[in-house]
């Protein structure tokens, strides 16, 4: 059984870790940290965890973490970094769901992020834990730098079509919709259901953090080459769920690639990502609650622009369910261990 | 391995059964039937059982449902009991997810539901399946009769009051709220997005077919004495969920009762009945697709009346899972096998 | 041209005001306070009053309502019960769209809101402003208390069967369902989307602050006798709307009352409350952002237990509307001015 | 008093306009028709008329619409180009909320939508009612065709762009977002609540009867210039709002343009076009049931990509808000009259 650690049990990415990691055949939940709650039953917290996880809080400072086989950090940007060393020196494996080790260039995080790194060393040796591009990265990692939620959907969208060098790379646009839980648990105005729900809005047009994540990804897809991103998140009403609506050029020469052909073979034989048949519009209930990106690829009138549509659920495959999966090629698990709940639906 | 048929797949109580034998260790899905449509795959109509469910419908009249151990019903009310006869006499379990065996009156039903019982023979054998009550007449039975969404939600919140006989059977109350789901995948106006949406209202109230299922229920716990129930329901705009608020009166001589411990003792063991702590107010989202219904009992500034809040999931504790429940008792399964999914919680 | 004032103009009773002040037209919009924006146009805070409100917020300190000819609190309680007598004594007159008048007992005021009363004398003297019952003496008035949102939806389902005498006072029962925005616009984590969104819940099941308002005034309908009510509110995933369901036994003595007749004489000429024909079920949405009070009632199989449906807009009928419908009377106004718009659905 | 008829009902943008209509201080609405609810008062199928609207739904043969001086089609489409010539002859104004005269080539419309047409002729005369453009055209016309719900944002968001020549015209690409409402009052299976709530998805991508209305539009904005297109709708979980959201290239001599002063010049005095400050993210709900498009133009780290967020409530200024505008144009009456409701907000 792998000993798991869970730093910051009370937002939504960590009550949805908890959800996946109280259903994992090799998991046992050591701690759950919570510097506010502890001494709190976690079900008392989360009802929907009754008789399932009987953990309570306990303070960061009394959990003893250096015992575990993996950490995951589901916390605020800036906590990771902070603690990671230290447990990656006592041979823990860290997951971090939050932004600390994502990017590399370390000035422009710090830009991005608005705070000094604490521990870049890290950050140069962290692995970007997208397996589906990173899978023999990570097994030999110490510290995953988990993706954003918008990231993964954009990033597996793009993917194909970057890595075959068939579009342009200087003016994709990525417009994305996102369900309110991508905004957190926290106690913010904007996020209150007589604010969000009933209402559609863009955000951030200026400028996202995830911005420069996507950017970083899809240019070392492209062999270090430049890419010209529009990125534009939209808050939609619902709860759980990414829409990514990805727009490119076809390069003049390739007009007459096979765009199905090439997504279907770019993900054979990947568990978690689907690619719908031709025509398809895929829906985010249709991955809702499950670990899987489902992707449909359309030439709108046989031009020569590419829409690709790209959902997932922002804290599955997004987050807790990439954690997961994750640590499952960690410690050499068959990569669905723990991973096969069907999306529910309706 | 149980061999598993499954009449009416396109309704969602249909596709929520899928959901779950397709997950269940011990179950083979052998067919499953739908007049319109025959020949597509499954998987095509429901997204979400992409690589998870390989069958495709079939007709009703193709179907080997006679090779099958037990052959679920998720149809309108009126087919079960149709075929059921000729499915018991080839040795096949039948659970009807629909009305056809709920009630032993057979006059009384065929009032409520306005056409003539074409099989009240089996009507007189058949178990109803509410397994916290009924769990050994289960086991032996050739046909469950599965409970109604609401009636499932409102006897297990009055039980250990009707039980007990701490409560005045004469004016009962059961101010019930379901989620859109309850009223199916029918193509009808009222059901709408825009019609349910930013809405709440009552329907029924002159009277709803689950009104005498519910009453014969609270009539057997109290030993066959009449009881008078005023039953609304109301429709909510959420996907999910069943909420029922229940009021009784304690009878004069009983008032020093201890109600949290009543519950608590008629529900020890049970694993799909959860009595809260004191005080608590149960959400449906904590049972959000789990076989679980969550009670709490009140009773506001220590009057006389007594407040039961009791919420399942109407599509697994309140119609699919149940099934799934009773299936597990009719081949000597534990009751939990396949059903262990913790809610998914936003 | 009525002068008015608006004291605490950020929540969402505030913003309703404004919506309907502003196109009332007999009123001239003077000022609107709120400490913690003082300065910020209004419109920036509400896009939706772009054009139509050209105000800023203005410090408390520094507003000059002495000079208004009404000042409308759309503040937390507690707050108008320090202000009302300064404005009363300079001739001004005060609605109260909070707590602070509305419970004559300031005794049993101060046990359920939790501090002690800053201006009992007021209190004596304020006239409870549900115009319905009220009117004569909302003219006359120089405070209003401005009847809580449940207060107005159970009250006025109760009014006729509680005036007439019909009902057994000592067991009735009002289970209520209120939108989240009758939360307020609080930043405050359980009225997030992602945790009311989809959900279904009671609280404040062992007694909620407008248990004694509701009781005070059915008693008052009743010439004083005592009622036993069992009031159980819950928030339903909506914006906007209230649903009470409200249920009582006839008197053994008048069976035979045309409950249908008597409801339509008691609201004849009453332009904001509407019965509805027999067999109805009101919809919320069917007085969104209007000021009107749909009302149906039943009486299920014939038996002794009368349902009233009863639904408003807690934002219109139940707090804004209202206070501008008091606000008519006492300035003799028609009491419809300014209050004419049609639901707005779907 | 304008003598008014609305030719179909019973759909959302016909409820709509019986709103707006209603409450309009100079018509008087003297039928409305409906072939399959003739006899049956308005107001028992929509209840948020009662006391509005007195009338009864007619026979569409036996309604005397000739007596009319304005009818308006809020019908499928195909309805008024067989009706709308002998009603011209009669001297009265047509205008059609439905696509018969909005595509001014016959045999693209005929492609797309999949029918002969029956009055080329009017097509031919017809004006496109976009009043921000065609305001003086539509004063004179005899038969207006009310812009379709998304053209409607999506032009007035392109508008000053293209007339000013500033971009790019062969790669706009428009990501839109609709309200269910959108897609009508039908019984239709995908936009039950089941289906569309908490769920997001693109359609119509391979091609969407709106696209060849925005490039015809956006063409004449160009001098008649071609344009290249992509445009990719999708449902969102909301019943009323359209979000468009835009992307142009700016051309590479006029990188210096000051985009807000040009947005904000071209629709200076225009009552219904909101020009939001630098940096506004619009939201759906700041239009909500008022006939207004808000807008605000971006230009993310200063690049050349214009990002342009254009809202609309879809039922009325993409809708019947936008048609009452015409009518209002067509009688020279002030554009604003019966269109100044404020938005609802929550």
């Amino acid at each position: 059984m792998i000993k798991v650690g869970v730093v910051g049990g009370t937002g939504y990415t960590g009550v949805e870790l908890l959800r996946l990691l109280a259903q994992h055949p090799e998991v046992e939940l050591k701690a759950i940290t919570s510097r506010g709650e502890a001494g709190l039953p976690v079900a008392d917290m989360f009802p929907s965890l009754r008789r399932r996880v009987d953990l309570k809080f306990v303070d960061p400072q009394s959990a003893d973490l250096g015992n575990c086989d993996v950490v995951f950090f589901a916390t605020p940007n800036g906590i990771a970094m902070k603690q990671a060393a230290e447990l990656v020196a006592a041979g823990v494996k860290v997951i971090d769901l939050a932004a600390d080790f994502r990017i590399s260039d370390v000035a422009e995080w710090q830009k991005w992020y608005g705070m000094e790194h604490a521990c870049p060393e890290l950050v140069a040796e962290a692995v970007y834990g997208l397996p589906e591009v990173n899978r023999a990265a990570v097994r030999q990692a110490r510290v995953v730098a988990n993706p954003g939620c918008y990231p993964t959907a954009v990033q597996l969208g793009f993917l194909p079509l970057v890595e075959a060098g068939v579009i342009e790379l200087d003016s994709l646009v990525a417009d994305t919709k996102s369900g309110v839980s991508g905004a957190g648990r926290k106690a913010e105005t904007h996020i209150l259901f007589s604010e969000s729900a009933d209402n559609f809005q863009a955000y951030g047009v200026a400028g996202h953090r995830h911005l420069p994540e996507i950017r970083q990804g899809l240019s070392r897809f492209a062999g270090g080459a430049p890419v010209g991103l529009t990125f534009v998140p939209h808050l939609t009403p619902m709860i759980r769920g990414i829409h990514a609506t990805l727009y490119g050029r076809l390069k003049k020469d390739v007009k007459d690639v096979d765009l199905q052909a090439l997504f279907e073979e770019r993900f054979a034989g990947e568990a978690f990502v689907d690619v719908m048949p031709k025509g398809s519009h895929p829906s985010t209930r249709s991955v809702r609650s499950a670990n899987m990106c489902r992707i449909a690829v359309h030439r709108p009138q046989g031009g020569d622009v590419v829409v690709v549509l790209s959902v997932i659920d922002n804290l599955v495959k997004g987050a807790a369910g990439q954690a997961v999966q994750n640590m499952n090629i960690l410690f050499d698990l068959p990569e669905t261990t723990g991973l096969s709940q069907i999306p529910v639906m309706p």
